[in-house]
């Protein structure tokens, strides 16, 4: 095979693809690959080496943990195989597993990149008041009362550039804990409270932090003002408790041209 | 114990309580009890028997079949135990699988009954014509172009009493195979369609086969005459394939005092 045309081809004529993934992180240790756990990066690499042939490495916007999920991550990788991008989306789909779903691609620049591209990133918390069967490992299940009113100043203290790194785990990766927050909005529609929070980077454990420091504040247990001093702080052993991953859900990923935007 | 106050009091007063129930059919053998089968009925009545310390038997107002959802199954039982209704909401969620929940218990008149007082079933089936990860139990995955006039008017079609022997499974508890339908109706957001349906009482496997027949039609693989056709045949062999177990959700039961109507 080596030196036939058909090979030749694909090696001069490198593509990047972008690709924007909805996943169900149930089943999932998280999104980025490790050894012995199965992962949603492996997943489509195995998926789309056999539908391409060749092998694939790719690159996400960012991780997502064991058990969140994602309705509109993205990623790119470099490829060979000239085959249409929406031959590209049924094969993968056909070829992946039932929890992971390639919803577009689409060929972009060489110049595109899934990380260091993104502008903001777009997560979804959902808490459920009421016990729920159906849905019920998209949610977390809090019956007990919460003061709304809380939740939206809690809200509203971390809107624009704040050092967070009292709600971040440690990570050696990072050199700096500061995020600029572009949206923090708490909503309710009957038994159903979700947060939206859309920020230039989000730090290991984030939002799952701030939730579930906000729900200790919003049940009575702190005061807004311990809030406010917990942020001061910089010191993760200051905040709540991290709320389940089952509630946490990556919705979009936006760049500056703003591709990745239909998911 | 035989004799004690506190049991004697259990079987002097007997009373009828109301439960209105969620559920994930995905894991069970559907609503009705079977040997060697994980079934809701069953899951019920063993919470209630932990729960309130004595045999119940649990009465709902009709069956699902395996796979099949239910957001507002509605079901009476007889008890002894004096305890009040918000307690036992409470203790039986604590003991019912994450699969099944109570949502709401009143006490109600003996003459109350789940199956021959309800005058309404309200069912709900969805088709995602997107492949989907987060919430693929809850929907059949459906991606081919459908034609949604064709989908209304064969809802139209069934809207009133008409003989629906040829969407029924064969079953031989019924005598008789009419339904009045009040409300037969699709609606698409964006890729998702779903189909409402209310009657009076509904065969085995009825729904499944209306959805999978009119899928059929609405695809351009039979004609809306065929379906005229079909429903007048009373031959369960001219309908089309059954549409599966998952995108059926039982949504609520209605009763002459509007009873369950908060499902």
């Amino acid at each position: 095979m080596i030196g036939s045309p058909a090979l030749r081809r694909d090696f001069l004529f490198m593509r990047r693809i972008m690709l924007i993934i909805e996943y169900d992180g149930t089943e999932f240790a998280g999104w980025q690959y490790q050894a012995n756990a199965r992962t949603v990066q492996e997943a489509l690499e195995t998926a789309l080496r056999e539908l391409l042939q060749e092998n694939v490495h790719i690159t996400g916007s960012g991780r997502t943990d064991a058990g969140v999920h994602a309705r509109g991550q993205v990623a790119h990788c470099d490829i060979g195989n000239m085959m249409d991008v929406r031959s590209i989306t049924r094969g993968a789909n056909a070829l992946l597993p039932p929890d992971v779903v390639v919803r577009h691609v689409e060929q972009v620049d060489d110049q595109f990149h899934a990380r260091y591209g993104a502008v903001w990133r777009w997560y979804r918390y959902t808490i459920s008041q009421e016990p729920i069967a159906i849905g019920r490992t998209y949610a977390w299940h809090w019956g007990q009362h919460l003061n709304d009113e809380l939740l939206h100043l809690c809200a509203r203290q971390i809107l624009g550039e704040h050092d967070f790194q009292a709600f971040s785990k440690v990570d050696t990766e990072v050199k700096h804990f500061r995020c600029t927050v572009g949206l923090a909005e708490w909503k309710r529609e009957n038994a159903t409270l979700t947060f939206d929070i859309k920020a230039n980077r989000f730090l290991y454990g984030m939002v799952r932090a701030l939730v579930g420091t906000m729900v200790e504040i919003a049940r009575g247990h702190r005061t807004l003002e311990d809030f406010q001093r917990i942020l001061a702080s910089k010191d993760r052993s200051q905040a709540g408790m991290a709320a389940p991953a089952a509630g946490l859900r990556l919705e979009r990923v936006i760049y500056s041209d703003e591709r990745g935007n239909n998911a």
